[in-house]
């Protein structure tokens, strides 16, 4: 098959994609930049293998069968109106992100719980002073969002010792037929908008992994913050669209909140203006908590081409209807 | 039997101690403070609760069979002249506190493999920029010690996927005839100092965990750096005097080592003017990495003090000779 490489990648990010789908995809043909899809032609590609690719660039592919995602979030490929209609996406599932992902929210909850940010503050001003050390079974922390890295995330975390909960928006998994995912021992899975108030009033520490949609988009605004106990932290490593980033500051400046950890924001790379960069109490990752690894992704990639030139059922595929 | 607190504790450390004692020792009487110690006479004070008791405090107490540690560095106390000779010393080991060391060895390792260090200083020059993204199981950690402390540290970082090894500077385990304890899940243990160069060659953080004697002070010098790869780092949350502070900067300065997470030091606490508060590549802690549990450590004592009354043997006991 002819495989077109398209997203708004820096030239060593191509190179080590184009290196690392070469060595698991020997038979396919790559095409990985413009003047190599002039030379074959746009009407003979059959697959796109895409990251942020620039609005427009899959139109006018009459073979294409497939739109194969290299990002686990497809909320911004799904707003682009110049998406070939009829062509089933498929997202990233990598299991090294999700590792890089779970990663990320045991040190930021790790930082929380063990007052590793406030440290830092006082390592400026040569404060010397300890603060009450609690246990890991004492600090609640809620996950919001069960796929592929939620539960990565909440399994990482219960395996720690913390008291974890995980919620969902669907009661059930809106995904397939198939039977449910199983949960992680000692994680308390919790679903529905109606169960979240509830939730939220005994959750210490919120980390956010939702997909962005129509219904999550503002979810973390003043409504939840105020739902959850004064002096919560909320730790967002999904979509800057998720959260209300005025109402976040409003939260920590009246001590409802006392932290933030934040990778991603309403606008990237975050503006040298913005009031987060040196706000005291938010702490900013440049959308760096779980990068794509291209080996495992290939390899993810390589499995989902090998279905398809079987006829067999391909995974993670995209329901338009849901958003994710 | 009657139990002699004496220790430096503020106020609410000193009834929190007070409190969780009395609570699992309900049969015996507990001397808190200098009046009821007074009131009882010191002749019948039968064991001593110490956590850096003041110089001499523990001399005229004729009855004393145990002194036991609420600390698990037992350093200061040996090096106290007038210590009662021939009287047993117990340190504390204590489940919450090897908890608490492992989590705090995690959160530095985890900050130094994701670049959360690098990320905080880009923050506070608004910079976006990520970082290139390695697995855990590309990170070779070495654990130096391996007490009840190393030995917690080594089994939490190897089930996150690091590539850890663990070194004990005595070939076997020097405590008693038992059996020795059994080595962690892909932990690779080595012994003896014949085989730490090669181990430091291969060494990317570098993680101390030794107990402070005549053959570990000053372990962490500029020959141990230049045996490491340049650009390790190395965590020091044992004792200040493990680390040659003028070497650690040095290494910093030549980019020998890349950073540096510090918990102890020579002077604690850390006085205002020391070039460690302000470093760029020093993260220091107000000796916090492990709290000892006053609840958890009291269920110790407790324990220790029922084979005393039952003439069990002891558990934990300091051997003078390798000092502790």
């Amino acid at each position: 098959m002819n495989l077109l490489l398209a997203g708004s990648f820096g030239p060593e990010e191509r190179l080590a994609w184009t290196r690392a789908l070469q060595q698991v995809l020997p038979t396919h043909r790559l095409v990985a930049d413009e003047p190599a899809l002039q030379a074959l032609g746009r009407e003979h590609i059959d697959v796109a293998l895409v990251a942020n690719p620039a609005p427009g660039s899959l139109q006018g592919l009459p073979r294409l069968r497939l739109i194969q995602s290299l990002w686990a979030g497809v909320d911004r490929l799904l707003a682009d109106p110049t998406l070939p209609a009829g062509v089933p996406v498929a997202r990233m599932v990598d299991p090294a992100m999700n590792a890089a992902m779970a990663e990320t929210a045991l040190w930021a909850v790790l930082s929380l719980h063990r007052g590793f940010f406030d440290y830092q503050g006082q390592q400026r001003q040569a404060l010397w002073q300890q603060r009450p050390q609690r246990r890991a079974d004492e600090v609640a922390v809620t996950v919001l969002g069960f796929g592929q890295m939620g539960r990565a995330v909440a399994q990482r975390l219960a395996a720690q010792g913390y008291r974890v909960a995980a919620w969902r928006r669907e009661p059930a998994p809106a995904d397939t037929g198939a039977a449910p995912p199983a949960v992680p021992a000692g994680v308390d899975l919790q679903a529905g908008l109606a169960a979240l108030p509830a939730l939220l009033a005994r959750t210490e520490v919120l980390v956010n992994l939702l997909p962005l949609t129509a219904s999550t988009r503002g979810l973390l605004d003043a409504r939840c913050f105020a739902a959850l106990p004064r002096g919560a932290a909320v730790v967002n490593l999904a979509r800057g669209a998720h959260l209300v980033e005025a109402d976040l500051l409003a939260a920590l400046a009246s001590g409802q909140l006392r932290h933030a950890v934040l990778d991603v924001f309403q606008t990237e790379p975050l503006p040298a203006e913005h009031a987060f960069w040196q706000h005291g109490h938010i702490t900013v990752l440049p959308h760096a908590a779980a990068l794509t690894d291209e080996r495992s992704a290939a390899a993810v990639v390589a499995d989902n081409l090998a279905r398809l030139v079987c006829g067999e059922p391909l995974r993670h595929l995209v329901q338009a209807q849901r958003g994710y």
